[in-house]
């Protein structure tokens, strides 16, 4: 891809770029860009953060040495550029790919990986772990974290600093401030430091200041001098950005111009210098290099690949024209009823394209709430609503509901609120990875007394859950979808309610029974087609709800089956089928229980094609258990 | 209690204060604290923050209106004055009593309480959710949040200050500085305010900005002036404790003496005519009017009571003597290993009296880190230390460790890292009641893969288990206790390594098969002696580990029993229970199962005795489902 006299094909580890001069790091700063840019173009991923570092992470690699010292990345997408300069430059092509590198910085990849991240808001903790482990070892490695605008609105990330504030300990947090996490992040904090950034207030107030000193001669003007001049200096931390910071113990210094590698080298230099908590804030432009990413920077937050590397134009893919999204099903529906209910609320922790809730946010503006990334607040908020009369819908990943699991409990289900978690990208993701699988919401969900818990086999499925929820069911609900499409069969323009707590069968048969929740279902009856081609007859039932689970049903089908099968995209442990298996040890029954869902391992990354087969999710692998289960032999 | 004509006893709703005078105020305050100092000398309760709030209280009733506005109480220990205005005082010597009043607000229990709290930093989130619900429909009630400087150091309440500077709602934080949690809180926003609070320097720096003023007289001098004007207004914001809240986009005012009436209830007044997020700095004295508590503020948390009303001297109880706590036994075990290996790090969140990290606070001060209400980051922190070589100690309780699921799963266990989560207050509490219960931490860990989870039946098992996890295991652990006593037997000085995933047989016998985890193995012990009586044979494991759980023991024990029961103080759903049920369900078995636990609902407060007695907990009530289940027969 480089050019083959490129300064970047000289570059074998993070030590060549130790000698470099701050021209020849710009070149290679450009070289990366270019690559990085060609890269994405070819084989997708995240795109631009990684554009909006570029010349951070060479500046970091040239001040630092990852051999000892630690660079935490926050969340973990802008880490590319580090990636190629730490001797994973050949292996970009295989990133997020199946067996290939990860899309986040990972301790077993790289040693130059300091830390594993994948969640935002976590740097600056892990940070403050490692300085102080090596404060009480001895050691004298520099420990930085560099954490995004959008991760810094996090909970996570302010316990941190004002621990950091207590420690005292030497950690830079390099603030790399691009005014948009994934979709314009919010907040007040946000507000001010580009109030800050972009105002003269404070360089127009320190000149009159210092205008009006050398207007004093007198005895009683030297003493006000010098006080003015302490006053200067209290008022460089407190009328900057920095206020916020300096309250919390971090020195601030900044802000400074994230693509200018002169000041960058300089500024870092500096940082090297002082054995205490301080914080670098660092302005960078996401998509920086790439005007298609500069000028839409959410669109191009990640990338399939496939697009011109000047204009951005994107091939469009062959194949089967796509069925709608799961997300999609989700944000046209709550419009729909929403449009027709002022008491509907949507609210986000900063995904508001990821979820499909910028529907809702266009639709119905002053019902749509994006908190930041602030899982933990965005519950609490929603009970709040509830308590007063709203139906809240709350829309999170599942892996980003572990952040929030407390205020389901304590202030959601505890004080039996309808609030209605629409719980996205549930089951394997994809590429994303381990950090981002939803493989336990059943698991943690499980046990919340008083939540309803679904989950549906398609979208018109969805609609009807997100209805029942709303408007059948007096307390909390989760409803869990995976990332991806549905079916695409035709939808109903009305929605029916579905009685809670009530499976339904999908198909009638004599041998093994499979119980199915959520969009398994598909691969239940793609496996009991195989099953019925071998002549195992297969009964199918979508049990819908995990809770309350439809005993009823189970007892009727476990009178006549033998054999019991539970199929789900979660982990083995604490869902559907421990459900199950709860219900059925109560009686003593011949009937056998095979458990299928994902293991109790984390699973790596790669297509869904790839996890399914590694996992044993898919058709064939399903019907395969089911067979050996059933007959006792293998195909 | 109170005198027969205090102006307490003509209170008989908040309506009433409205007519008071300040000094009526103060005399109500007066006679509001002494009848709580009785009323905690006598019951017991949660004492020292409702004395720093008793001023606060009774102005906010005075300028409020709770059957129309709403307050919630952070946390809720300080809220015991409030409950006594409102409708509540006659019941409060039924406080924390079964069947009486709970310790913390609850909707359920009067409409003066706005929203149920129990966990820290939860409040500014729900009255931000009020907020906007009110804004949505159009009311005009007020909305406030009292929140301690405690509370203030978890994270949700900055992800809840910074949503609410972006939504510039009419809500008001009152921070309730008391500069001491339950023990002295950490980290670098305390120290800011602390200074802020004691120092001079912003008054000083003012007087002399005016006077440097007060000199100049040319043109050159006015436009100065003006922007010196400016200035001091800048300053004023930047340069008081509030430059951090400003930043966040809410207006600080303060601070002002809690214990002011006057003060209070005109602060109170002026904020009532601000329409937009402001914050009241309120700085108070934890345990104000009773000087034992003043002057020793942990430790007057709660008590137990039973003291002297004015020199707090407290009569020994009766009855036998006291047994080391597991608190107790964990934080001098820790200290013991500690001693002899410098890589062990003690964690904690805002407790180190509660889990008796204090031990190790006092004998290892260098390698003790109190955090904050910050759950979360101590997780992360704990996986950075663990990272780097240091086998971090993590005691957080069972409740508030779903605060930190996420962390648990993102940061340690996908990295395979060995922390050792110390889970206190596993099972129920008492007193504090369902926001307080430790009732589901095996259900939400249990899917953790790689995570070992193992609970201790008695003080030197607690020992061998700890020694376990820092020195056997290759990986996270979790090691659950609960709140009380050890059996007190007495305890070797050495340790004894456990295998892993293996339990043991405490009694045997021929009828049904009692698995126990932890600290049920004396329950079931006594309900196997009831059975016994009545000639059933019952026989009992300990099976130590929930995972990896000893399906080798189990397959023994199942191989000859048709009845196994489980016994486990946590939720029936996704604990030891289903951990059996799911194993037993994959062969064809005749066994039959009981799974014995906490029920799937939340669990009231009360004394143990009462919640073992309505929960079926007890060894009688054991016995009895035990003969039920095995016999068919009912007592």
């Amino acid at each position: 891809m480089a050019d083959s006299r490129s300064l970047l094909d000289t570059i074998n580890s993070p030590r060549d770029l130790k000698k470099l001069s701050i021209r020849q790091l710009e070149t290679l700063a450009n070289e990366c860009r270019h690559e990085l840019i060609n890269l994405i173009s070819l084989n997708g991923g995240h795109f631009a953060s990684s554009l909006g570092v570029t010349e951070l992470s060479v500046a970091l690699h040239h001040v630092y040495n990852t051999e000892k010292d630690r660079i935490v990345w926050d969340v973990g997408h802008q880490a590319y550029i580090h990636k190629m300069l730490t001797g994973r430059r050949e292996r970009m092509n295989s990133n997020r790919k199946y067996g290939g590198i990860s899309g986040f910085p990972k301790i077993h990849e790289s040693p130059h990986d300091a830390f594993g991240t994948g969640h935002a808001s976590t740097s600056i903790s892990a940070a403050a772990g490692i300085a102080s482990a090596r404060d009480l070892k001895g050691g004298n490695e520099k420990v930085i974290a560099v954490i995004g605008d959008g991760s810094m609105t996090g909970g996570m990330a302010f316990e941190a600093m004002n621990h950091l504030g207590d420690l005292k300990n030497d950690v830079l947090v390099i603030l790399n401030d691009n005014q948009m996490a994934i979709s314009p992040s919010t907040g007040g904090l946000k507000t001010h430091m580009v109030n800050f950034t972009l105002n003269k207030t404070y360089n127009k107030a320190r000149r009159l200041l210092w205008e009006s000193m050398s207007m004093m001669n007198n005895d009683l003007a030297e003493r006000a001098k010098t006080s003015l001049r302490r006053l200067e200096d209290g008022m460089k931390a407190a009328l900057t950005p920095g206020a916020f910071f300096e309250a919390l113990g971090l020195r601030y210094f900044g802000p400074i111009d994230g693509h200018n590698m002169g000041q960058l080298v300089r500024a870092l230099r500096e940082m090297q210098q002082l054995p205490h908590p301080k914080l670098l804030h660092v302005i960078t432009t996401k998509g920086k290099g790439f005007l298609p990413a500069e000028e839409n920077q959410s669109d191009w937050h990640a990338h399939n690949g496939g697009f011109d590397t000047v204009t951005g134009i994107t091939a469009k893919k062959e194949g089967p024209s796509a069925t709608p999204k799961y997300q999609e099903v989700f944000g046209e529906a709550l419009v729909e009823m929403a449009l027709k209910d002022p008491a509907i609320t949507a609210i986000t922790a900063a995904m508001p394209t990821g979820t499909s809730l910028d529907m809702f946010q266009k639709a119905i503006p002053d019902r749509f709430y994006d908190v930041g990334i602030a899982e933990g607040h965005a519950v609490t908020f929603a009970a709040g609503q509830a308590l007063e009369g709203l139906k809240p819908v709350c829309a999170i990943y599942s892996t980003f509901l572990q952040r929030a699991l407390d205020q389901v409990i304590h202030d959601v289900a505890l004080q039996n609120l309808p609030v209605v978690f629409a719980i996205d990208r549930a089951g394997l993701v994809g590429e994303d990875g381990p950090t981002h699988h939803g493989a336990f919401d059943l698991s943690y969900l499980h046990a919340v007394p008083g939540l309803t818990i679904m989950a549906p086999s398609d979208g018109q499925e969805l609609r009807d859950m997100l209805h029942t929820a709303l408007y059948h069911i007096n307390g909390p609900v989760a409803i869990r979808y995976p990332r991806g499409s549905t079916s695409g069969k035709e939808m109903r323009k009305n929605f029916t309610a579905l009685e809670p707590g009530k499976g339904r069968m999908l198909k009638e048969g004599t041998g093994p029974v499979i119980l199915t929740l959520g969009t398994m279902a598909a691969t239940a009856l793609e496996a009991g087609r195989l099953l019925e081609n071998e002549g195992i007859s297969v009964e199918i039932a979508d049990m819908r709800f995990l809770k309350p689970l439809d005993t009823a049903l189970i007892d009727r089908l476990s009178a006549s089956a033998t054999h019991i099968v539970t199929l789900e995209e979660n982990s083995i442990i604490g869902g559907l089928g421990s459900a199950v298996a709860d219900h059925l040890s109560e009686a003593s029954k011949k009937t056998r229980l095979l458990r299928i869902g994902l293991p109790d391992a984390f699973v790596t990354h790669g297509s869904m094609t790839d996890l399914y087969r590694e996992t044993g999710l898919d058709a064939p692998a399903v019907a395969e258990k089911i067979r050996l289960f059933y007959t006792g032999r293998e195909s």
